[in-house]
């Protein structure tokens, strides 16, 4: 049994659909951001970053949705979430969705995290102005040039594709018109039909 | 054959002491950062982010340091340089490299490359100000939690090893003292000595 730890809108919805996707059985948790849950003694045991997703099973605990994303491909091998018998392909992969965790969400971060970064507040409304225009320029390049369509790697879908999924619900709230990204856009509707991301937003509505 | 595209000082450094280990075969192309050359209409056909580091080969073009780095690690297998086999373990380095990426180098970038997030002055020395606390504060997760001892999983070396030398060679720049961290600093010391590390300083300081 997996337990998955997630907050409602977070990045953690990427790692809930692959498991969704998987096959594999799995629970989820809400940690209540609202309360600074991802910070109380009892979480930082389970990840001392004091951030969501982690994934809980009996060897231990993964945490980082690079990293979670291809844990659940491999052991979930028959759903095919991945190229896993060609290292170059698996590597576009895996590059795609570093990019995502530490150029575009780190992009989105600034718009509501900046003191991460920077301790006055003129800082973090400058950060938050410029949230637009990096989200924006981000999703140009995945437009033009890393998503291949439909799916990110082509005609195979794989754990690139909810990760994807998950930083484009960010869009709207970062000021960023997704028609201005007709692949993206069509990958984003496509992806909300998919049963698997049904059943994460219905699972995590009820958590 | 394999090229990577490299500039010194960079997070390249990581990729390049993982080939230098994997006994792939390989060369260096240095990117003249002095002259932006990484933002070059050529350059810019080889990766559009314009950033260090990319691996070309004749496949195609991979870039992202985690992504590279377990590429080289699964095509160079008897190198051993990642427990390929074992999907925890290697979610658990996946794990690190990913942390790397996302949290530590964005933290020290911050020092250097605050336009990405922000536009007036007064932001970017408050971001270059925050760089000793953020890095300090990575370092001490780092040294507490992460990194097992000798190497970062602990009896057995493997591609998080260049990774987490790279960023620790930029903790003096940073203005954070690697002595407060001592289990790094050990890590740092006998990383440099690895005639892997000292092959490509010399290979970056000749290109
Ligand atoms: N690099 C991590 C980032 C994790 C992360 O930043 N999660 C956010 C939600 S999207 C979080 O837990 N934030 C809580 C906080 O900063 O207090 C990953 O890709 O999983
Ligand atoms: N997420 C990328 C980051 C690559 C990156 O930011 N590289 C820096 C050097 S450490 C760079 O090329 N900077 C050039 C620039 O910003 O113009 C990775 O992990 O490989």
């Amino acid at each position: 049994m997996y337990t998955l730890y997630f907050a409602p809108g977070t990045c953690a919805l990427a790692s809930h659909i692959a498991l969704a996707e998987s096959g594999l059985p799995y629970e989820v948790r809400r940690v209540k951001f609202a309360e600074n849950e991802q910070r109380s003694e009892a979480y930082l045991k389970i990840n001392p970053k004091g951030r969501v997703p982690a994934l809980v099973m009996d060897k231990g605990v993964l945490t980082e949705t690079v990293a979670i994303l291809a844990f659940i491909a491999q052991v979930a091998r028959e759903a095919n979430l991945a190229p896993l018998d060609d290292p170059f392909l698996f590597g576009r992969m895996q590059a795609f969705n570093a990019y995502l965790a530490s150029t575009v969400h780190v992009a989105h971060a600034h718009g509501r995290r900046g003191t991460r970064w920077a301790d006055e507040p003129s800082s973090h409304a400058d950060m938050q102005r410029k949230v637009p225009q990096t989200m924006g320029e981000s999703f140009r390049l995945i437009e033009d040039e890393l998503l291949a369509g439909p799916y990110v790697l082509g005609d195979r879908y794989s754990i690139a594709d909810p990760y994807l999924f998950t930083i484009a619900t960010w869009l709207e709230g970062d000021k960023v018109d997704i028609a201005r990204f007709p692949r993206v856009q069509a990958h984003f509707e496509a992806m909300k039909a998919r049963p698997a991301v049904q059943k994460a937003f219905a699972e995590e509505a009820a958590a």
